[in-house]
């Protein structure tokens, strides 16, 4: 039996980075690339999972953060484990918190120990030390947890972003060395975290100090904090040409389809993002010929699907007439609906991209893929 | 082939006036005692139709004043009526607009023609006599449709009552013209509203002059709008010996178990109502052991069902606790997921009734129910 978070390389792109996989962790395998919607507090919002599961999401995502703070850790240990209590009974991945608590601007005070932080709900004080953060997602439980990290903000100076990474390598030692403390190993898998901002330099000696550590994984953090798309592919590449290439690699809070098959390209197999649940909630769909704002006037005698390609659950049984009844009429089901398109459309992505890497015609693929997605059908 | 809105009796009770039986519509055949989910603005709020055929709803509702005020009629006419719009391909009754516009106080002038009022959503004036909304319910397309009426309100004057029952009386008559004007007939059905608030003669009064000009089905207007329950049940007594046995009895926005309890021992073959939904979005559930808040911290870690004898999607896949968690987290999966148990609660509970009266056991199952319904478990 594989270690939990173990990768298997399945096939390498002979024209470029992209690599299909599979990631083993304790509650099924992962086919990668993947896309893991967010379930900021330990849903993903507005969807059941009886939705999510004929969806075929493989993973979910969920925010040490909010579930610490709510329902909290009392309860999550109580009901056997975050997986029991939002009757999720598949692979599970938590961020450390940390990206909530650095985004409390205001309401936080970092130290080397850890940090102090205000709750957004209630303004109780708090505190989360690599230690404790791992604590925290032990008991939550996941099949996969992150270090604790400084999300290095953008911009920063070189110094800064130097002495952000150095902090954020300290505590990855100390998560290793709390995680290790009993046999959460069994059943867990942590990931290490590469920061350095955009600076070449910072990037590579994270990259390679993290893996003196060890880790299961790696994430290449404090992307989409502002950066241009430029810089961020950049990052990837600084970073990912020091990664080994027998683990799992998380381009963490990404992203925009572009963004998926550029960073696919240079070797990434795990994202997540917000974008298919929020954007769908304002109205923002995601299609094969591009992004509809089904709010608009103009679609509100358009008795045609979303996306004409697309066998969603939306597209198949909804026209863009009616979802735009729906959310002028404030609906919430208008919300569901979109939310469950899009991330069809994620996964879907996911799967044509697995696919051409399978038959290794990934540019080809990728080539079809914007010709109609960047034409207004 | 049966006309539209054709109505069979399977089987009598010989223990009370409770009755089985069949209402025929062009889109499918609804066994009764039956309840229909609202769906005010052509959708059940927060159900997606998948989870509605789920749930086996046989017919769902739609408000006209709602659909015609939004998206409005021309775009129902292009999209080919209510059911391509919604894509709810199965029975649909619309009301006739009356009540909501007879709530819009201060915004509403009634006279002998028909009634003016100003939208609620943006001030506009319009004008809906009888005529107009048989060509408002035409348009719109649903199975059953309803006369236009004054829901008389409660409490009112004997002479207000009076008058008001008459007027609706000339409304019905009107309306049955209009309707009949072309061939609708064939595939939509006109039911007669009886009114005469809580006075006996004028109960008796409507109930027989309605039956002068036939209808298809008749329903009991005028309750569920302040009177006590035991007015209403007297209500019910009043007409019903009045109406034909041949013909569906719908009792219009009841309600709550114990009153569809009461009014399918009455003989009422048809209800409607927001609870279901519209507590669901309040957190109030109802079980087999009564009702639950769940928004109550003692269920914060009650890991079980919402009701221990329901086999919903959300009793399956929810307990008490992560539904405690959704609600206090503003997720709206926690309305999807009360609404959806609310409403296979309702629909639960017709087909227990239907079963007591196929074996002649209404009052030994009604007791049962009660039993269980009052005992906090």
């Amino acid at each position: 039996m594989q270690q939990c978070g173990a990768f298997t390389l399945i096939k390498q792109s002979s024209q470029c980075g992209a690599r299909l996989g599979k990631v083993y962790t304790t509650r099924g395998t992962i086919d990668t690339p993947v896309f893991m919607p967010v379930g900021t507090q330990g849903s993903v919002k507005s969807l059941s999972t009886e939705q999510l599961i004929e969806l075929r999401a493989q993973i979910i995502l969920a925010n040490s953060y909010h579930i610490y703070l709510r329902p909290g850790l009392d309860i999550i240990k109580k009901s056997g484990g975050i997986q029991k209590f939002n009757s999720w009974n598949r692979p599970m991945l938590t961020d450390s918190g940390g990206f909530q608590i650095f985004s409390l601007n205001g309401f936080r005070k970092i130290k080397e120990e850890g940090v102090e932080f205000k709750s957004h709900i209630d303004g109780s004080k708090h505190f989360i030390s690599p230690e404790i953060s791992m604590q925290i997602q032990k008991a939550i439980g996941a099949d996969i947890i992150m270090c604790f990290d400084e999300c290095t903000p953008y911009p920063a100076t070189y110094e800064y972003a130097k002495n952000s990474m150095q902090l954020s390598l300290k505590w990855a030692k100390r998560c290793k060395d709390e995680f290790y403390k009993d046999d959460a190993k069994n059943t867990q898998a942590l990931f290490g975290i590469i920061q350095g901002s955009v600076f070449e330099d910072l990037r590579k000696e994270s990259a390679l100090k993290m893996q003196n550590i060890d880790f299961a994984g790696y994430a290449i953090g404090g992307v989409s904090v502002g950066e241009t798309k430029e810089e961020m592919l950049k990052v990837i590449d600084f970073t990912i040409q020091y990664l080994p290439k027998n683990k799992a690699r998380y381009l963490m809070g990404v992203g925009m389809p572009e963004d998926i098959w550029e960073a696919i390209e240079r070797g990434i197999d795990m994202f997540d993002c917000v974008i298919p649940t929020r954007n769908g909630r304002n109205g923002q769909a995601f299609t094969t010929y591009g992004k509809v704002n089904i709010k608009n006037g103009e679609y509100k005698d358009k008795f045609e699907p979303l996306d004409p390609e697309c066998n969603c659950q939306t597209c198949r049984g909804y026209t863009k007439a009616y979802l735009n009844h729906l959310f002028k009429s404030q609906e919430i089901l208008a919300h569901t609906l979109l939310s469950l398109h899009n991330i069809h459309f994620m996964l879907k992505l996911t799967k044509i991209v697995q696919e051409a890497i399978q038959t290794d015609t990934f540019f080809k693929v990728k080539q079809e893929f914007f010709n109609k997605y960047y034409s207004k059908k």
